[in-house]
């Protein structure tokens, strides 16, 4: 079963939206800003990552700040600050927000040229991070509901070789493109091809077809999806055979059961193709297995780490 | 002859390094701050434009507001003001720096999501915009001096099919990543070609070939530059043969002389590429001819809107 968020217990005053860490300080979300100078901003030259905070439990964080360490080194960022660190700030800001589902995004951007120096390898690095509640990409509250994909025409995913989808990034330019495409065709929830006419991702989400009792989820062309990465090894536990690979745009239509992942929502079943149902048009056995043991999982203590809110 | 940017003339107190509009009231360009929540940030869904300011007027303003415009519906983003009102702002702008010769930026963003409503359709967009002193992407003091050009092996240019180049915006993470390769290859200026070896853009420039008595730019995976399409104006006028076309990574190669164009520079000669000297490795004489046309032609009363300082 999807569990919903609950309350926050606790903000201090002024927290309630969030907190956020700018320039070695807590600060209200609200007041946590970029210059537009920065070329984190000016060349989308950032890179981030997101974990989610689920009652009162940080989910694979070592992870999470593992692939944003990474992405860094692949950018040339440094955000100044070893894992330890950063895990403390990140503890402080929920600890600051009382939020117990909170959704939790570190960041580095290049910084800003200095006196005319236009030299990236020059500027100061920025680290920033927030805390807020946590963010749902389809709602929760109806467990049979489902996202209506649609399958994008007018633009492909860009490729990794211009940027890699590995390193975590902002550039949405094709997905809001794929986004509003849906909109006109009447779905919420884009799903992009290459050029070659396979399968990547969606706009925040990887995406799993279940084929022939293979559950199958794209090797190319996206992000190493943390809830992707959970739903392998559970669906390995389970016994499910299950890779990453090449997907062909007409074996994902076949998917008897299609399904979407992110850690903005965890397992989020996808009902509808093109306006097509995907199976009975409500969300399939396995799928619904995997969103079960997904939150499940949220409590078990190889994966959890506590927040301590203090009295 | 390339010309030096002047001193500033009479900057208000605090405006020395430039000055904003930020929420409908200018403020010192240090102040000028966009929320980390803005999906102008982290989606990269915003767009821009730059305008030069010359010897106190600017240069084309008409034509760079209307690409702005354009770009901005091709986004289905509204700045909520008419050009005559984005205008006015400008100049304030550049009357509130003082600045004589400037680098003036037009923006508009997305907005943040509110309420947890998601549906970027639902956001309030934001338009920003800043005046600074005039950016040199080449120094400009030695006029014999050029760009070490390098073609981008590790990369190639994100492609039209996935964010449309034509729509100016930030998704510079192929071009970042063909700068530290210049870097790494021992030059400062990488030129992007596409997936079918054919030349596109530098990090910020258009680039042209002089190929047996023919100026030549690339076509597709672009910006249409202002300054680009001058060079096209100006070659027509002295009757030197130019288009735009695809060029083919060994044509370009072969150019008698190559030379590149932005707002922040004008006309910059390419003098060498891939560490070989183009021609004799000094600004070609169609170069320098253009070069001088352009900056000349900021003084021609079809381009320049003078900006009233004031007492």
């Amino acid at each position: 079963m999807t569990r919903v968020a609950r309350e926050p217990a606790g903000a201090a005053a002024g927290y309630e939206d969030g907190a956020a860490w700018v320039d070695g300080e807590i600060v209200p979300v609200a007041d946590a800003k970029i210059s537009i100078l920065d070329t984190g901003f000016s060349r989308s030259d950032v890179t981030y990552d997101v974990v989610g905070v689920w009652g009162g439990a940080f989910f694979r964080l070592d992870e999470h700040l593992e692939r944003f360490e990474r992405s860094c080194r692949e950018l040339r960022l440094d955000p100044g600050l070893d894992r330890e660190a950063m895990a403390d700030i990140l503890f402080a800001l929920v600890r600051r927000s009382g939020l117990r589902d909170a959704y939790v995004e570190t960041l580095c951007t290049r910084g800003a040229s200095r006196r005319g120096v236009r030299d990236p390898r020059t500027f100061e690095n920025r680290f920033f991070a927030y805390a807020i509640p946590y963010v749902w990409l389809l709602r929760p509250e109806d467990p049979d509901a489902g996202m209506d994909a649609v399958i994008a025409r007018s633009v492909y995913r860009i490729p990794e070789q211009s940027v890699d989808p590995k390193v975590k990034n902002f550039h949405w330019g094709d997905l809001t493109r794929a986004l509003y495409e849906a909109y006109d065709r009447g779905g919420h929830y884009p799903v992009l091809l290459d050029a070659d006419g396979n399968v990547t991702e969606g706009a925040g989400y990887n995406v799993f077809a279940l084929i022939g009792g293979r559950l199958l989820t794209p090797a190319h062309g996206t992000l190493r999806g943390i809830t992707q990465r959970t739903v392998l090894e559970l669906a390995a536990a389970e016994g499910v055979p299950a890779e990453t690979t090449v997907i062909p745009e007409a074996t994902f239509r076949a998917g008897e059961e299609l399904f979407a992942t992110t850690t903005a929502g965890g397992v989020m079943p996808i009902t509808s193709l093109d306006g097509e149902p995907v199976g009975d048009g409500r969300p399939g056995p396995l799928t619904r297995r995997l969103r079960d043991l997904y939150w499940a999982a949220h409590e078990d203590p190889r994966y959890a780490r506590p927040v301590d809110y203090g009295a």
